[in-house]
Order: C-alpha cells, then structure tokens, then sequence
C-alpha cells in the first residue's frame, strides 16, 4: 500500500499537486530543499553545522545522482527523484531568482548535490494535537515567513547571510506549552528564536502584515507573534553569496515542501 | 612520563599555577567550564546543541561525580578532578558572582554536573605555526572578551541570553588566511563570527580597550579586530537567568582554561 506521503510525492511528479504542503499528511515530517553545485557543499555543510536552528541539515544525495537520500530514514521509496517530486521549485543564477517551475530536470546536472533542511510544517501536527493548531492551518494557507537582520554565523563562501523565520501567532499565556511542544523537533527548528511585539523590532521585521515568503496572517489583539527558524534561509543566502556560486541553484519554493517518510514522532529522535 | 597537559593540570591542583592558559602548553587543546545543578542540565545541553558556535559541548561529568568526563579523547588521566584541576574559578548564586577561589571543591555538591566547552585557545598554536601568532600571546596576557548584543538561540530556562566574543587583532590582507586556519576548530568555536571595525557596532561593543574579560590590547592602524564566538559565554548566561537556576553555578576564571589531554591536531577530527 501507499503512504500517504509517497502519494503527495507521485502527485507532485505528475504535476497535480501544485500547491503548500503545511497541514498536509499529517503525522509526517516534512523537508525543505537546496540544491547546490559540489563547489559551494563543503561551506554549505558547515554552515549548517554553524546554524542548526535555522539550516538543520536532515540528508543529501551523492553528487550528480538526485534519486538517492543518504538518509534512509527519511526517505524510503525506491522510485524517489529530488528534481519532480516537490510540488514547486525556485531557480537561481548568480543571486538572482530566474523562474519558478514544476520541476528541475532540466536545471539538475553532474554537479549538483541535493541538501534536505527540516522543516517546522514537522511539529504542527504535534502542535494540534495538544490544542494548539496553528492558524494559517485552519483556512488552508500557507504559513507567514520574513527575513531578519539576524546574520547566520559565517561559513566560507557563506558570509553576510540573514536568517528567515516562520511565524504563528498564538495566546501569550500558550507561549511556553508552545516552547515544551516545539522543542522536542530539534531538527526541524526546535523551539521559537524569539517572541512578542519586541521581537518584530529586534528582528528587524518591516511590517508583520506583508510577509517576504507565505500568506499574510491576522493577529488577534490577545495574540503575539511567534517566530521559528525557517528552512528558506538557505535560499536568502545563495541570493546574498551571488556570484561566489557559479552554476545554477535550485530550492523548494517556500511552503512548498518535500513530504518526508518520517513520522513526527520519529522526528524527534534523529 | 607526565605530559605538559598533565603537569599544568597538577600544578592548578596544588595552587603552583594560577594564571591564564593562553599560550601554555602549545599543541594540546583547552576547555572552558560550567558547572550547573542536574535540574538546569537537559536545558543547557540544549542551549549547547543550538548555539554550537558559542557553546560547543566536549564532554560532561556524571551527575556528583567530579573525577570523570564521559568524553576520554579529551582527559585521559586517572586521578583528575575538574574541582581542583583548573587556575582559577568562578562562583556564582541566583546569576551573581559571588568569588573567585583556585579550587571549587568546597561547593560541589551531589547533584552537580561539570560541562567542558571548546576554547579558542586550541587554533592559537595553529595560527602560530602559520606565521600568524596572536599578539597577546608575544606578551603573554589573557585574550580580550567582550559581551555582545547577539542573542543566543533560547533553549528552555536559557533565554535572553547573550554571546561572549573573543578578539584577536591582524592585518586585514590576512582574514582569509585567519579564517581558514581556525575554520577546522569546529568543536572550540571554528571561523570568527564577523571582522572589522563595523562589526564593532553590529555586536554592540562600546570600548575595545576595555574588555569585560582578560586584557585589552592595542590594535595597530594597519589591523583590525578579528572577533570569535567565546566559552564565557555560558558563564554570562547563567548571570542572565539568575534565579531561574537553584543553588551555586561554578565556571572558570576567563582565560583560566583546563588543559586538555588532546592535542590540537586531534581536535579538528572532534
């Protein structure tokens, strides 16, 4: 039989399933995308190892062979191809954000290692089941997600780079059941970097109401902001390296996540 | 026969030696200390995984028992004692500094725990024997620190808490040079966290001749002041939760490092 997983990732392939993944096959986890030329891997690795909250690094394929994880927990299914089997992808060159497509078979060559970050679309369904569903869960769309002035901890190449977060407005009285709950994802973020309208400011956050990445959510008067680390940062900073990469890069486009074979509930063991 | 690491190490024992590390014993590696009440451990572990740059966990002592690290690549001796076998300690309650004594064995105490972090002290010889050897260690003073205005990625009781740098002055000609020396240091803190006079005002640092720790040092006008994440940085963020940890909190002096039985070749492979 088919996991429900394997299905999302089959109609992703065949062009069917376009849109975010948050709130999708519950109980799984989910992973973020980049794909990198072998030049740029040796400082990507270290920055993820620099940076786990926001760059957890969960697997990677071999170089120039997009059909094999070597992280076999997270990835099971034999048929498995990173460049179709997310619903969406963006292409980079140079820093600069060519197009969006339905797949990368085009853009993958040779070169190209495929890196899988975890993502916190992972501890939602953990979230949920405590009472705690996230809102942008509840109407269908994607989640909030803004750049900061946060600068990741350098990594050759890989300096001067911002970090992004994921945010879900909540009650302040929920703040810590929500920090308990969230912690044990380690690696897809962990619990929240910061919180509260002080932290819009000490993030450096423009206006909570126009989001870089996602849909815009409203936050009631008895809610505060909530911020996660956020798996797009790899993308902000192959924008930001710009030319230090030669060749094309690739990642997931934001909310529109690789379905992983991982439960939640394993995901707190890797 | 003893080795250097050993002698230093029973010399701090018997209160022959009771000055900074920095320098001394070049080749093998150099920890920090905290010491912390079991109840604040799972947290701190935590605070460790999140901000590896700052707080890059070696090893760990069972929960009352001062005379073994569960970690034997870095002590290997068998009549060690991390209550005795430092220069000099730091004592504090409810996060405030209440002494500084040369043995701490009078506060501990059966449910404490010893946590050894990585110093920047282990890359100095690497450094050194690439023609770049730091400048406070011509004139054998202890390192500059400084307390930032970076936030640490919180970690349950660990929040609000800020980073420690140390900082070494070169030439600018010679960053990259600097950069990948100490890069291979993951585990005691890797590449500097940023560089420059501008990084300066970014970590929020208001004198660079008066370090909150160690000696200031002067930058000549051809250099500029190189920044690396610091092992103190434990020590201010038990100061900054303050009550949130019952009973006494023990650290080292800054600068006052245990002298590891590794050698600094080996701590590249940690």
């Amino acid at each position: 039989m088919i996991s429900s997983a394997h299905r999302i990732r089959l109609e992703s392939r065949s062009g069917r399933h376009t849109t975010n993944t948050s709130g999708l096959c519950p109980g799984y986890g989910q992973g973020n995308l980049i794909v990198l030329p072998k030049d740029a891997a040796v400082d990507f690795i270290d920055l993820c190892y620099r940076n786990p909250v926001f760059c957890p690094l969960l697997g990677q394929t071999p170089v120039g062979n997009p059909r094999e994880i070597n992280n076999k927990e997270i990835i099971h299914d034999e048929d498995f191809n990173i460049t179709t089997d997310i619903p969406k992808y963006n292409i980079y060159e140079h820093g600069k954000l060519l197009s969006t497509k339905l797949d990368i078979t085009d853009e993958w060559c040779g070169n190209h290692i495929a890196f899988i970050i975890g993502c916190s679309f992972s501890f939602e369904n953990a979230l949920s089941k405590n009472g705690l569903k996230p809102k942008h869960t509840l109407s269908g769309s994607n989640v909030s997600m803004f750049r900061t002035n946060i600068l990741l901890n350098p990594a050759g190449i890989f300096k001067n780079c911002h970090a992004v977060v994921s945010m879900r407005p909540y009650k302040l009285k929920d703040i810590e059941k929500v920090r308990n709950i969230s912690r044990k994802f380690r690696k897809t973020h962990g619990e929240p970097i910061d919180w509260g309208y002080d932290a819009v400011e000490r993030l450096g956050i423009q206006d909570l109401n126009n989001p870089e990445y996602g849909d815009a959510i409203k936050i009631d008067d008895d809610e505060i902001p909530i911020f996660w680390g956020c798996g797009v940062t790899p993308q902000v900073a192959v924008q930001q390296v710009g030319a230090a990469i030669s060749g094309k890069v690739m990642g997931h486009s934001p909310g529109h996540m690789l379905i992983l074979d991982i439960k939640d509930n394993e995901v707190i063991n890797l």
